[in-house]
C-alpha cells in the first residue's frame, strides 16, 4: 500500500463484512469466504476471499524445532504426546486470494453444498430413486457416441465389441494422460439399459468379469501398470445411468473413491456370486448434495 | 513444563536433531519427521515428530479480516489478487505430536512407501495374515489404558460399560476438537480378543449395533451432529488389532476413508445378518505398503 500516481490505494479488504463461509476444508487448511468490501467510493462490492495456509518447508521446521520452541501440552499417554506450538510469523503465512468485484457465478463456484448420507432401502429404490431416474431425461447420448465411434474413437484404449458382454475402455476426461500417477480410465459396457449397481444380477457376471479382467490386461499392456496398483470400482449413485466402471491409480486419491460412494468391482462380483439379488435387496448408503433433485424426492417422501 | 516432584521436566524436543523427512503433504499442510531427542540422561532417543497446521475457524478469520490485516501483494490480474498475510499467533497454532522413544515400526509407519493392492482370500487369511498377527507383538497397552481409565479418562465422550457388548467413545488423536468440520472419534469395544473385521460373526451383532446406535446418539448430544452427517466405518487392515470403529464428519475426507480400506458399519451389520460367516469366507481387498512385514509374508507365499 501507499501513495501511487497521486492516489492512496485502498486496502483490498477495506471495510470487510462477512456474508457467508462458502467452504471450509479442515483437511486442506483452506477456507472460502463470501464478503463485501467497501472501497473508496463507499459502494459495497461482493468479494470472494480464499485463505490457505502454506505448506511446511523442512529447513524452516528444523530451525524451529532445534531451538526448543514453547510447547503447550494437550495430552500425554505412554510414548505419545500432543502439544500446541506457536511458531514465528515466517512459518505461518497465509496465501490470500481476493476476487473483487465477484459475480454470482464466482460465489456459486466456491459454494460447498451441504451433503447428507442416505440409506436407500430396497423399497426406497423402487418408490423414490427408480421413478426419479425414469422421469429425469438424463442424456447419455455422449456415451452412445463413444460406443458407436461417432466421437472420441481415437481415444479408445481397448474394446471388447460383444454387444452383451463387451465394453469400451477410454481415458476419463479428468486425466490428461501425461503421467500414470493419476491414471483414470472408464470401462463403458456396450449393453444398454443397465442403469446402475441396483440393476446388476448374476445375468451380468460375464460382463463384469470381462471388464475386470480385460480392463486390467489392457492397462498393463498400454501403460505398464500392474493390477496391484489399480483401484477398480463403480459409483453408486453414478453420475450417469449407463453402467460404467472406474479404473484409477491406487496411489491417486481420485475424487469419488471414498467408501460412501465407491464399490470395488471385486466385491460386487463376489456379492452377486453368493447372492444373485444382493444389489436389489440391500440397503445402499450414499451421499446427496443439498441441490440434488433426488434429495428433494427423499425429503418429500419423509425418508430423510 | 516446570518443577514437579522435585525434578525439572525436560523439553520434549530437547537437543532435537533431524534425521530425515518421512513424509511431507503440501495438500494437508502436514510434515512427518524422524529425529533424535537428547533427554536429561544424555542418551539420544529416536522420535517421530508430526507437525500439522490447524484448520481455520470462521470467527477468528472474520475478526482478522475486518481489521485490515497487513497484506503483501504477490500478483494482481483484473479482478484477481493474491497476497501474503501474516496472521496473529492465535490463528496459527501448529498441532505437534511427539512419539518418543519411537521404535523402528513407528518410523516406518510414517515413511511414504510404495503401495500394493492385496486380495486376501479366506485361505490367505488363515495361512498368512492370522499367523502374522499372532506372532507380532503389537502392543495395545494404550487401548487398555483407555478402557481401564488409566489414561485419557477425562476425554471419554460416552461409555457403555458392558464388558461384552459395551464400548468407549473417545476423540481420535487426529482431531483437536475445536471445530466439528473434521470431527473424528473412535469407538473402542470393551471386549478383548476381537482382532478385526475377520473375527466378526453374528455373535457380535449386539456389540456392533450398540456402537452404531449409541455412538450416533452420543455424537448428536455432545456435538449436535446428526447421523446423516457421519461416516461410520471400520478399517481392514486396522492399524491395531483390537476392534474399533471410526466416526468422522461426512464432509471431511479423513485419511483411510477410501474404498480399499474402509468398511461402512451399516454394510458390515447387513452382511453379517445375511451371512453370519461373511467376513470369514470373503476375499477382502486392501492395501499394503512396501515396508510392511505382512506384504513380505504374502510375497514369500507367492500370493502377490
Amino acid at each position: 500500500n501507499g501513495a501511487e500516481g497521486g492516489t492512496i490505494a485502498a486496502h483490498p479488504l477495506s471495510g470487510f463484512e462477512l456474508k457467508s463461509v462458502l467452504r471450509d476444508s479442515a483437511r486442506e487448511k483452506t477456507i472460502f469466504l463470501h464478503g463485501q468490501v467497501t472501497n473508496v467510493s463507499q459502494v459495497p462490492e461482493d468479494a470472494v476471499v480464499i485463505l490457505e495456509k502454506i505448506p511446511f518447508q523442512a529447513d524452516a521446521v528444523f530451525n524451529l524445532l532445534k531451538n526448543e520452541p514453547k510447547l503447550k501440552l494437550q495430552l500425554k499417554n505412554d510414548i505419545y504426546g500432543v502439544y500446541h506450538l506457536s511458531p514465528p510469523p515466517e512459518l505461518n503465512e497465509i496465501k490470500t486470494t481476493v476476487i473483487c468485484p465477484a459475480t454470482e457465478k464466482h460465489i456459486k463456484k466456491y459454494l460447498q453444498q451441504e451433503i447428507y448420507l442416505i440409506n436407500e432401502t430396497e423399497e426406497d429404490y423402487k418408490a423414490i430413486t427408480l421413478p426419479f431416474i425414469e422421469t429425469q431425461s438424463f442424456s447419455v447420448q455422449w456415451v452412445y457416441n463413444i460406443l458407436e465411434k461417432k466421437a472420441e474413437s481415437d481415444r479408445i484404449v481397448y474394446e471388447n465389441p460383444d454387444s452383451v458382454n463387451g465394453f469400451v475402455l477410454i481415458p476419463d476426461f479428468k486425466w490428461n494422460q501425461k503421467q500414470v500417477e493419476d491414471l483414470y480410465l472408464i470401462g463403458i459396457c456396450h449393453q444398454r439399459g443397465i442403469r446402475s449397481l441396483r440393476d446388476l444380477t448374476s445375468d451380468h457376471l460375464t460382463l463384469l468379469k470381462n471388464i475386470f479382467q480385460e480392463g486390467k490386461e489392457a492397462i498393463l499392456k498400454r501403460y505398464g501398470i500392474h493390477e496391484n496398483k489399480l483401484r477398480i470400482y463403480l459409483h453408486y449413485q453414478p453420475s450417469y445411468y449407463h453402467l460404467h466402471v472406474h479404473f484409477t491409480a491406487l496411489g491417486h486419491e481420485a475424487p469419488g473413491c471414498s467408501v460412501e460412494r465407491a464399490h470395488l468391482l471385486s466385491d460386487v462380483i463376489q456379492n452377486i456370486e453368493s447372492n444373485p439379488n444382493y444389489y436389489q435387496t440391500r440397503t445402499l448408503t450414499y451421499v446427496l448434495r443439498e441441490d440434488e433433485v433426488l434429495l428433494k424426492k427423499f425429503r418429500e417422501s419423509g425418508m430423510c
